[in-house]
Order: structure tokens, then sequence, then C-alpha cells
């Protein structure tokens, strides 16, 4: 009980702002619980967490009694394309270039801005509903999406995407907006939003090009989020990390998402370079692309963490469904079962996120003076039971449905799965408005 | 309209027991779907599907205004081990065998009667709050467990184990008992419960006693329900499914779960002997054995199913999740997502299901005719919105929580998730304090 008793102090003991307290309380600096557990906010910052029986005569204004629930740090959702929620569904079981060439590219080539504020705000709901706290995005508009993550009271980590393909022109003027975007926004939302570079990847943006994105992003201290490895493009015969490698890229702070098609080379150079993978297990095998090595990458000390991708090609942006399909993607990959355990994919889903996108001192733990970033799971449900070991629990058996409170940043932003922030049907309304319509244009 | 139409009678234009309408309703005996659909039962079986415009006037003592929702046949597990619920999460991320040896075999050693009978309840609600209307269970003590079935109202075909082990004392008492199961409770719980014979896996017994089960199934008319080639055991220098073809064992009708390694000519044997393949991707993922081949077993016209196996290597019974898992793991296996569109994993997880049971005649689809097993998904969720494709939707986004509704043969057993048919609290509550009892046994 020690551990926690002395990082007690005089005005936490008085008052806090939300005393959550009967759960068991999974903080994720260790693997390790309390039962009977309790925390308490104040100020948006955890200030208190340990038994429940330390803190009987605290005074708050929200006090929540958990009881049956599992309190633990808010999911981190490391790669996604939110707004795609507007594709979800649309144009399924197709080859990669046909799906990309004849679905999506045509549909968001009339995407216009307010549609991607109904998308993103679709996203966050859907995110906040299934126990996610907190985002890395990449897409266009994100000044947009920016706005959507506000309103909703989430954290995320925003990039607006840089596309060359080719195009000098287009290139430049997409790296001048995102640079734009990143000077802006970081820091926007009270604190919830950050900022990366967002270059889409090694394939659809030129040498020159980013170079540049590269040495932008050290100069204003910020990462830069793409998509590496995904498949197996070589260029001018080395693979895409050691090209990058070679261009002197890994200079900055890279959350690389995907890194399927890795060579032995590939996977020190990560390592060697801080490099943090997203690793997308659910679109990886919808997509037919393969499976990432993530025990090999893990064992070379990559910080590794998970993503959904869009929900174009998952087709959901549940991170506990991921948490699941990557333990057992490793298990399957390494044909052994003892790979991935279920301790260590909920660390990936939670403090290797915060890692990746900088901000391990703010959340992914619960710890006396983290924002406060967390969630309560409703474990009374006859899945869940009985239950032998709440960690294997949370992997195997528990949904994003089960998620029954989400806090973020100190504020309650969905209690008894009413998401507070955020008007449900008139979002969800919306959004198949937005759907038929950029269909009929 | 027509193709519907037709099928009326002058008795179902006056009153049905139940009328569900408003609905997009699957039929799942073809790849479309009906907007704006109807289905009436009457005596427990389905006697309209159809247009909604159609019924208007029909009238019904419970009708079921199932706007917004998405109807279609339950979801048939073609192997599972119920009772297992009370293992959930008990040894994680183990190998098979340190798992089987030295956390399950010993706990199974310790089981009751009565263990069995609150661990098989469990399963049932999980099953039924899940959206599965009928399963496929091998475990021991199955009397124990048609008793769960009968209670809970739900659909099943069971099979008593038969494990041999080198013991041929134990293995002729264990067949006596799986003959004896069969015959008394075949038919039971008005016709609700089917048999099939259990013989656990080729490694597990005997060649004597393989072909005297397969011989005793045929003359009883009933099915044999068992492991093959789950593991790389070879036999005598013959896979397992070309011994078994030598001993003759092909000739009763046969469910094989698993199927993972498989030869070439394995796969054609199968083809040939008509055997019923059940495809258990989650808890092949799970321990690590590997990927069944399940597009080359399907273009061999092998009728391919699906199961989540006992909840102790799942760890749920939710088909929904295995549904998706199966797609994704084909697309991943054969690295193409073309493979397994989500029309045909649904008809594995329904029709297929029927089939392999033996109730391609009562269930499995919607038809005239039928009894009434079927499930209503409620659609008005942020994660299912916008809805572009309905059978996409339901393989990639849909969860077991989004099933709304739940009616076997006739009966609605649960209702805007209430289950009826059985006390969920005290279920829940008493296989934790049988959980807890087993340990400390």
């Amino acid at each position: 009980m020690l551990i926690f008793h002395h990082k007690l102090n005089g005005v936490l003991l008085e008052k806090a702002d939300t005393l959550i307290y009967g759960c068991t309380v999974l903080p994720m600096n260790g693997k390790y619980f309390i039962e009977d557990g309790a925390i308490a906010i104040k100020d948006g910052k955890i200030v208190f967490v340990g038994k429940a029986s330390l803190v009987t005569s605290i005074k708050a204004e929200n006090r929540i009694n958990a009881k049956g629930k599992v309190a633990m740090p808010g999911l981190i959702n490391c790669h996604t394309h939110a707004p795609m929620t507007l594709f979800r569904g649309f144009a399924e079981d197709k080859p990669l270039t046909v799906w990309l060439r004849e679905a999506i590219w045509p549909l968001e080539a009339k995407l216009r801005a307010e549609d991607v504020y109904v998308g993103a705000l679709l996203g966050c709901l859907e995110m906040i509903k299934s126990g996610t706290t907190c985002f890395a995005d990449m897409y266009f508009h994100e000044e947009i999406v920016a706005r959507a993550v506000e309103q909703s009271r989430i954290r995320a980590a925003l990039a607006q995407g840089i596309i060359e393909a080719g195009n000098k022109e287009l290139g430049r003027k997409m790296f001048r907006e995102s640079v734009g975007f990143a000077k802006k926004f970081n820091g926007h939302a009270d604190g919830r939003i950050t900022v990366l570079l967002g270059p889409h990847a090694v394939y659809s943006c030129s040498q020159d090009l980013l170079r540049e994105v590269s040495e932008k992003a050290s100069e204003l201290g910020v990462g830069v989020h793409m998509h590496l490895a995904e498949s197996k493009e070589i260029l001018q015969g080395v693979s895409e990390v050691e090209f990058l490698e070679e261009i002197g890229f890994f200079k900055s702070c890279v959350l690389a998402a995907h890194c399927i098609n890795l060579t032995e080379n590939d996977m020190h150079i990560l390592s060697k370079r801080g490099v943090n993978v997203v690793h997308v297990p659910v679109a990886n095998m919808k997509l037919g692309l393969g499976a990432a090595r993530i025990k090999d990458l893990i064992s070379l000390g990559v910080n590794v963490c998970l993503g959904t991708d869009g929900p174009a090609s998952n087709n959901t942006l549940d991170m506990f469904e991921t948490v699941k399909f990557a333990a057992l993607l490793q298990k399957l990959t390494y044909m052994n079962p003892t790979v991935l355990s279920a301790y260590e994919v909920l660390k990936m889903a939670t403090m290797n996120g915060a890692k990746a996108l900088g901000l391990a001192d703010k959340v992914g733990s619960l710890e006396i003076g983290k924002r406060a970033d967390l969630i309560l799971i409703d474990f009374s449900k006859s899945h869940l039971k009985p239950l032998h070991d709440v960690f294997a629990s949370l992997v195997y058996s528990a949904r994003g449905s089960d998620v029954d409170t989400v806090i973020v940043d100190g504020k309650i932003i969905m209690e008894n799965r009413h998401v507070k922030s955020l008007d449900e049907i008139s979002i969800i309304e919306e959004a198949e408005k937005t759907a038929a319509d950029l269909l009929a244009r």
C-alpha cells in the first residue's frame, strides 16, 4: 500500500473534482492491478491512484461508484484516417489497387471540407464509444478533423497528409499546408491536440520532399507520421527503410504505420533510429497484405504500438478488436501461443502508444501527475465471467461495447455509454446524408 | 415480389403468432436482401418472408417493429465445449501441451456434473446474447448440457465425448455412454436437441474404437463430431485423414473440427467423402496452431462451417467475432483480399452450419416452412454507419453485442437484449462461485 500512500498530499485528501472508487485498477505502468481501487482527478490530472480505503474521506463533485468495473488508461489508436468512416463497407473484398483506384480515390476526389467534418465526428463518436481516448490521424482537411476533435473532447495527434505522386507542384503545396497546419494547431484544444507532419509514403513522395519534411519536422520539434513497408515496393534496389536511412530521414521522430515487409537489416535500422512502429493487424489481414513480425521488432527494442487504420479497410475504429487481432496474429505468425502476452499487447495499446506520439509524460498510464485519460469497462457481462485473469479478459474477451465510461483530460465524455460531448443521433443522420450525397455527386 | 407472394396462403393472411416488420431481411438462401421486409411465424415455423407491404393486414400476437434492424438466420456455432466457460482466461499464453496438462486437464478431473451444468448455462447465455441460435457441443456429462439447452431454449447438436487414451476399458465405457446419450436425447427438448457420437480425435482413440464408433453412428443414423488435423500428428506414416479413410471411418457423416494440417490428398478425401469441416479461426490462431486452407476446401466442394471452440481457447463464444476472423484469416493466408467474400462467410455461419449438423431442412436460412431461428441486429449504432453494404457491415463491423432480439423455434428468447429464458444474474453468480470452488478443491 505504501507505494501509493506516500504520494498523497494535503490538497488531495481534502478535495478532488472526480473520484472513481470500488473498481479494479490497471495502472499499466507494470504488470499488476489494484483490487477495490480508486482514482482521484483534479484540474484534469490524476492526483491519486491506489486502494479505495485510503481515500474514503475525500470530497469530490463527481463520485463514481465503479464496483464491478475495471479502470485502465484509455486506448491509443496510433494510425487512422478517421473521416473515412464515410466509406465504411464501400467496395469490399477487392484487390488493393482496384479498391483504391476504382472506389476510394474517385470518392475522395469529391470530398469537401464539410464531408470530412461529418466523417471525423462520426469517427470520434465511434472511438469514444469503444474506449479510445487518443488517436493519430492523417488525412486531408486536417484542420476540420481538429474541429471535430475539439468538439468531441477526445485527444489526438493530427497530421495533414502530403502526397506528391510525381507532381512536384502538388507536393510542395501539400508540404506547405502540412507545415502550416502543424504550426497553427500544436497545443490546440487546451493541449489535447498535438501535431505531426504527414508524408503519405516513400513511394508517393520524392526523395527531395522527404528530406525537406524530415528537416522541417526536426526544426519544428514535431514527429512525422507515414505509411512504411506496407506493400512489397522496392525502390532502386533498396528497401523503403534502407532508402529512408540513406537520405537521413530518421533523424526526425518517425511514427511508421504497417512495417509488414521488413528485412532483418530494416529491423535493425528501425531499432537503431528509434522509429515507432504502428502495428495494424486488422487492415493488414483484410487487405491480404501480410503479417508484421512484431515479436522480432520488440526483441530489438523497437517501440511498437497499435492502430486500426481507416474504417474503409477495417471496417471499424475499435481498438479492443485490434488488441485481440494483434495478439492472435503474432501467435499465428510465430506458431507459438506464448508470443505477445495479454499484458504486453495492452501495453502496446496504451503506454507504447503514448510514447510513440510523444505523450509519454502526459498519458498512457494511470499515474499521479498525468492527465486523466481513462476508461471504465463493465465486467458484469456473461462473456467476461468468471474472471480468472483481468489482463487476459481484457484482451481475449472484452469488447469495445463493454466500455462504460470514458474520461479525457479529466472530463467525463461518456458515462453509462451516453456520450456527453456529442449528439449521437444527429451525427449519424448527417453521416448518412453525407455518404448518400457523396455517391450521388 | 412474386417469388414470395405466391407462397402466401389463406391461413397466414389471417393470423400469425409473431410478425416482424420494417427491417432489412437477409434470407441467406442467395445473395440478396429485402428492404422494408417482414417475417411471419406460426407454430414455430416461418410462414412468410418478403416485403412488409404484403402483410400489413395480418393479425399477430407479437408484432415487432424492427425498423433500423437487420433480420437474418441465427448463427450456428459448429464446434464448442460450452461448459468450458468456467475456464475462460485460466492459464493464458501457454504452449498447448502445458496448457492442457498443467491447467485444463487437472481442472477437468475435478469437474462435477453440477459444475458442467453451471458452465453450460453460462455458455448458452453468452451464445444467446451474441446471436447464436444453435451450437454443436462435445464434452463430458453431456446429459447435463442437454438440460441447460432445454432450459435456455436454444438449439443444439450434442455429443458425449469419447477419449480412450490408451485405456481400452475407459474407451469402451465412454463409447457406451456416448451411444446411450445419443439414443436417449435425439429429438429431446421439442426436437431442438439432436445428437452425434463424439470420438475426441484420431490420436486419442484406437483404430478398433473408431471403426466401431463409425459403424454405430451409421446404424443409429447420427453423425460423428471429432477433432481432425488440429496438430501435425502423423500416425504410422499416414496423415489422420488417410488413416480414417483406410479404416472406412468416413462412411458415417462426419463433422470435423479444425482441419488445419491437410495435404492435397487429404482435401480430396474430405471432398469425396462429404466430410463437413468446421473452421475454428480464433482458437487456431490463439494456440498458434496455424491456418486452415478454407478456400481450397471450398473450391473442392467441401461444406465448410464455423466454430468458436471452447471458451478456454478463444476466450468467447461470439460467432460474430469468429465470422470476421474467418474472413480476414483467409485473406491473409492467400494474401488476397478477394478470398472469402462477406456473403460467403455469412453463409458458412448459417446455412453451411445447418447442413453440417444435418439440419438443412430445418434451419440455416429464412424460408417458408423452416423452423423460425432468427436474430435481429440493431443497425442504429455509430460503428455500423453509414450503411453501404449490409453483408460487409455484418461481417466486418457488427458485433455480438449489436444483436437485439433472438428467436429460436419461433419463441422470442431475447428481446431488447433481455434474455427471457434464463436468469442472467443468478447464472453469473453461480458460475463465479463454481469457478472459485473448483480452484479451491
